[in-house]
């Protein structure tokens, strides 16, 4: 019932949802096809094999997956379940991307020693050992924050916001950072020359990144639409008065700001009753976008 | 009073504003300086000076003015001024980023063809376009939907989230792209040799790129917090039975969803009520981000 409440277009949100799975799906795919079909496979001997993980761990943890940790929550086959449960798989997913990337890093910092290339140098290792570390930081305060029992409900509700943005704006630098790697490995492997002729390699690495860009843009859409967004529970309001903060509140959380009132005195079997109810939870689930 | 009203951070706002403001400047100081320090300045001979015009344009234009198109609703200081005016100037800083974009994509197909290197190969150049046909598209739908007066208000109220959304991406896409341009740009001119040596161009050169990435997370701050947003007309309302689409109702436009009747017999004279319009103010406001 909750979910046919938001869910008036439920078919598009699947629509969307299958498009974003087939396309990531396919972009890990790409990356695959590209290291075994024109590179060197994957290997760990400090050679380009072993190079070849960072492409595919990138475009695997921490565009993939990352992109579906994000929309976890929006799933609206899991609003049945408990929002501990939703954290866990949203943290769980978030920390498997975070040990890939780094995996991935350790590969590229491995071929670089053995190869005695510099690290650190190009604009594509700056902005993404910064989006390695930020994303480290959040995966660790969303926890330290949202997961564990101790932060009081006032500090979630004002870093909530900001988590979501923070969320985003990295997930939007790993993917400029996946499109610089994509450009700095076609111009270090085929060379300037030989990509301006447009080989079959660069038309076909050139697409993967295409197809990062459209997974992102999904992920975005599908992310920041507010009649997707996990409705709050509705009990959540009865247990705050206890002072602890128990899941499932953080959606309430973001509307600490003098609309309890208005919502708490609102009964939820009227028509028009529904219809304001709805409308508040907008106003508090916005303030997270 | 309205300003007041929803600009409780006013300060934060304002200092947000000005660094938002530096960064975006001193981004194109430096993309002036990269040219005429490091390379061979400004011309339009067809030579590399002409190329230069590329990096110079892309950062003013697509970038700064861009960003700032972007924001221009929420000054607060502008919220007394005409919603018809704040659309004129939100198109006309688009019109002439547009006007830049283009320019500077004509001096790289004009500088490639006198030096007979072969235009749209790679992954940057494949993006950027898009972006430039997706921005040129954006405008002109935007012109024809949100500025004419022939669009009846619920298609405007339909497409704003979808202009909002098309416009935050379009513009974190040419970042992006902007990204891999001087990844590309460096590998050219420096060669991977030199520029894994980490030059004094280098440096300089990756650190524009990290201002133009600050600036762009500056926006996306700024244009997502439901609380800066212009508030709607509060004489909206009373135009709409019309039939028309007068000037200033697209923020309401966007809340027609069954809102309209909680909301047109609330006063404004009294604080519960004021709170109880504010909240669903936002409701309306946050379906367009």
């Amino acid at each position: 019932m909750r979910g046919a409440r938001n869910m008036e277009d439920y078919g598009l949100f699947l629509a969307l949802l299958g498009s974003a799975l087939l396309v990531g799906f396919v972009s890990v795919v790409f990356s695959l096809v590209w290291v075994f079909s024109y590179r060197e496979g994957l290997g760990w001997d400090g050679g380009s094999a072993e190079f070849n993980w960072h492409p595919v761990l990138i475009v695997t943890g921490f565009v993939f997956i990352q992109g579906i940790a994000i929309i976890v929550y929006r799933l609206p086959w899991t609003w049945k379940c408990s929002k501990l449960l939703m954290k866990f798989i949203h943290a769980g997913l978030n920390t498997i991307a975070m040990i890939l990337a780094i995996v991935s890093m350790v590969a590229v910092f491995d071929y670089h020693n053995a190869r005695r290339i510099p690290n650190m140098y190009s604009l594509h290792s700056w902005i993404g050992l910064t989006a390695v570390i930020l994303y480290s930081l959040q995966l660790f305060l969303g926890f330290a924050i949202f997961l564990l029992p101790f932060a009081p409900v006032p500090l979630r509700a004002a870093l909530m916001p900001i988590h979501v943005y923070s969320g985003l704006l990295i997930f939007v630098t790993v993917i400029a950072s996946a499109l610089m790697g994509i450009t700095e490995k076609l111009l270090f492997a085929l060379n300037s020359t030989v990509y301006s002729t447009s080989p079959p390699e660069g038309i076909f690495v050139n697409s993967l990144g295409l197809l990062i860009v459209i997974f992102g843009a999904l992920i975005l859409w599908m992310a920041s639409r507010p009649q997707w967004k996990r409705p709050p529970e509705e009990n959540a309001k009865v247990q705050r008065p206890n002072g602890g903060a128990p899941e499932g509140m953080e959606a309430e959380s973001t509307m600490t700001d003098g609309s309890n009132a208005d919502k708490s005195d609102v009964g939820f079997n009227s028509e028009a009753a529904r219809k304001r109810h709805f409308k508040l939870d907008e106003a508090g689930q916005r303030s997270t976008m």
